[in-house]
């Protein structure tokens, strides 16, 4: 039995491929009505805070592995503790929740990421923008995520709220955010930051993903890389593969995803988040690496219906430590289109319609509420024609957000 | 809601598509352990003769359909009193349940069948026999499946059995069997037949099977007529498309297949079995209709992975009256290889294997435990090289069945 901590979107989505494979999931679900508690058989209610639910949970379970990586610290050590097999492990984890810690290594294995500096001081972060070119991107390092605790600044007043929150003790460099909130509205209770990460806004032409699975006896394999679109700071579309990408940055940047996984010591899914930039000495395309996540991701929805093997069953086979399979295209291009709500809460007027009006329409709905803004889908759509694709994405996605009635 | 009669692997295939499209599926299942029961939250147990069981599953959802067609015609009754929405209905259901009917009726519609007869006596067997040529197939018209109640044979003794368990009443032509047993050890509580089915042995060329699905607004579809092979009576490979199939045969098969589903008002999926014969007169390639399956079937298995939609994903839209999807090929050709119960109970060495020797191979396992001869799982392989992807469905299918270790 493959236990998986959350029930969102992305637990659900294991369930299709478990089918097939017959391997039993069991989901820690945030309430009934989650996600991934509506498709799933065994899916306990149970807080991912609550150190003994989630132990009492993985006592029942052959390996566990995660729906999301906010679980906290402690109750990961207490699994650990209780010889509960992890996948990812906490070590390696830890890269994809301190922004920090995952910059220190990268930059140690030899993985281009954009400049960076841990910034403890209002001081040290306008040294550091001197150096590199203002405007800079400065980021929270824990306890952030989906773009939030990010801000781009002209200058260390911009984010003096931020280091007016960090209670920095000299010894140990660590702070708790005095108390509890940062500036926007998201509480960051107990999360400790030891400064805040400032990095080079770099002249980025695209953003790529690189989507990889790891096993834990060393098996890896990886997808094309693809293209993400953002609209707003959000994901909106991703093309697989990139269009036009340098064949040589392909196979750099598919390295350098390969790489992380076994130096960071990887299970499972593992999304690697690009920028494609020019390299300032010769001009070719190069990459630098924006993020990290451990776990099945937006950028690999297209894999459910464009690749023989989709990210989920991927996901399933790395943490059991089954054969990989076969990453492989199975339509010239496939396009992935991010489903966000609309202001009317009932989809299946518009779920009809796009069905009679594309048949070949994959429609993925995560049985959440609909609410303004919150993804609660996506479509793939695969072909020949990667214009028509992306119009088609697009319409559908706009026509289920009530964004066109057309 | 959509309830399912029966939990078996028909009714677990349509979980993965229901994820999707956000579809709540409820299964009347015939044990916590039944294939279906062990994939969907919502599976209460019960028997699908007990009428008030099936009554009070079918009032919880907005409509109804079947893993298999051996629900009682009391019980289908039952329901339809009630008001509940059956897909197929019980009406078009009948066509599927009594062979005599469905000759009866497809003929009446233009459909070719082989030449046939309702014989209700040895002597009226004799002279079919004498006018179209021994052997001659015979067929219990109702309650029995998978090839059993169906003899070849040389004379009428060789049904004398069959004939003196049928106590004819001269008036209604209607007659229970004797003990309620025929010669086979298949019960047949309570079936009556109305005489035998008679039908000439046609030359075969090789099996087809052409899969339509149709909704109750009358919007059909369907996929690529298939050559479905089998090996001592059993389904062994479905070869997607048929390879090698005369174009005109293509056409005119498929539109006998939709034909059915339209004259027959069938809703949902429908496999019509058809045998590859030569017309006597011209010589050309031509069809005669075999059988009839309301439901998914395994001659649509390959659709999982071989069609944008599958047989599941489309039977579920057509029985909620969605729009139907797309049935277009995502590969050359695909092969299912169906997988059946070997000597040693434990899959998962053999199932590791093939994950390793072939990345590619998408397996279908239903839960079911290990018996020598039961269909357990099927195995779908796609791509350009028709000899190779048979080589490989036949190889998983011996390795997992332990007929092979190489």
């Amino acid at each position: 039995m493959v236990g998986i901590i959350g029930g969102g979107q992305l637990a659900r989505m294991c369930q299709p491929p478990s089918v097939g494979l017959s391997i039993t999931l069991s989901v820690l679900a945030e309430s009934v009505e989650a996600p991934a508690a509506l498709v799933v058989p065994s899916a306990p209610v149970g807080d991912d805070t609550d150190v003994e639910a989630v132990r009492a949970f993985a006592r029942e379970c052959d390996v566990v592995t995660f729906d999301h990586e906010q679980v906290q610290a402690e109750v990961l050590a207490a699994l650990e503790a209780d010889g509960v097999i992890l996948h990812p492990s906490p070590a390696a984890l830890m890269f994809a929740r301190d922004k920090l810690a995952m910059r220190r290594r990268l930059t140690e294995i030899g993985v281009a990421c954009p400049r960076w500096a841990q910034v403890r001081d209002m001081a040290s972060l306008q040294s550091f923008g001197d150096e590199v070119g203002w405007p800079v991107v400065v980021k929270i390092p824990e306890g952030w995520y989906d773009g939030k605790g990010v801000r781009v600044v002209g200058g260390p007043e911009e984010v003096a709220d931020w280091f007016a929150g960090v209670a920095l003790d000299g010894a140990e460099g660590a702070g708790a955010l005095a108390d509890g909130r940062l500036a926007d509205d998201r509480p960051v209770d107990g999360v400790l930051v030891d400064g805040l990460l400032a990095e080079q806004k770099v002249d980025v032409i695209r953003e790529l993903a690189v989507l990889v699975a790891r096993s834990p006896s060393g098996q890896a394999s990886s997808w094309a890389v693809v293209e993400t679109v953002r609209t707003d700071g959000v994901c909106t579309q991703v093309l697989a593969p990139a269009p036009g990408l340098d064949p040589n940055l392909a196979a750099v940047a598919t390295e350098a995803g390969l790489r992380i996984a076994g130096e960071l010591g990887v299970t499972g899914v593992m999304a690697v988040e690009m920028f494609e930039v020019t390299d300032a000495r010769t001009g070719d395309p190069a990459y630098v690496v924006n993020d990290l996540a451990m776990r099945p991701h937006i950028s690999g929805h297209w894999s459910i219906d464009g690749a023989v093997t989709s990210q989920f069953e991927q996901h399933l086979r790395a943490v059991l430590d089954l054969p990989l399979g076969d990453t492989g295209l199975r339509a010239r291009w496939t396009v992935m289109g991010n489903v966000r709500g609309g202001d009317h809460g009932d989809l299946y007027p518009a779920y009809r319609h796009l069905m009679a009006r594309d048949p070949a329409l994959k429609i993925h709905l995560y049985g959440k509420g609909v609410r303004p803004g919150r993804t609660i889908g996506h479509v793939n759509v695969s072909g020949a024609d990667l214009d028509d694709l992306r119009a088609r994405a697009s319409h559908s996605s706009d026509y289920l957000q009530g964004v066109t009635t057309q």
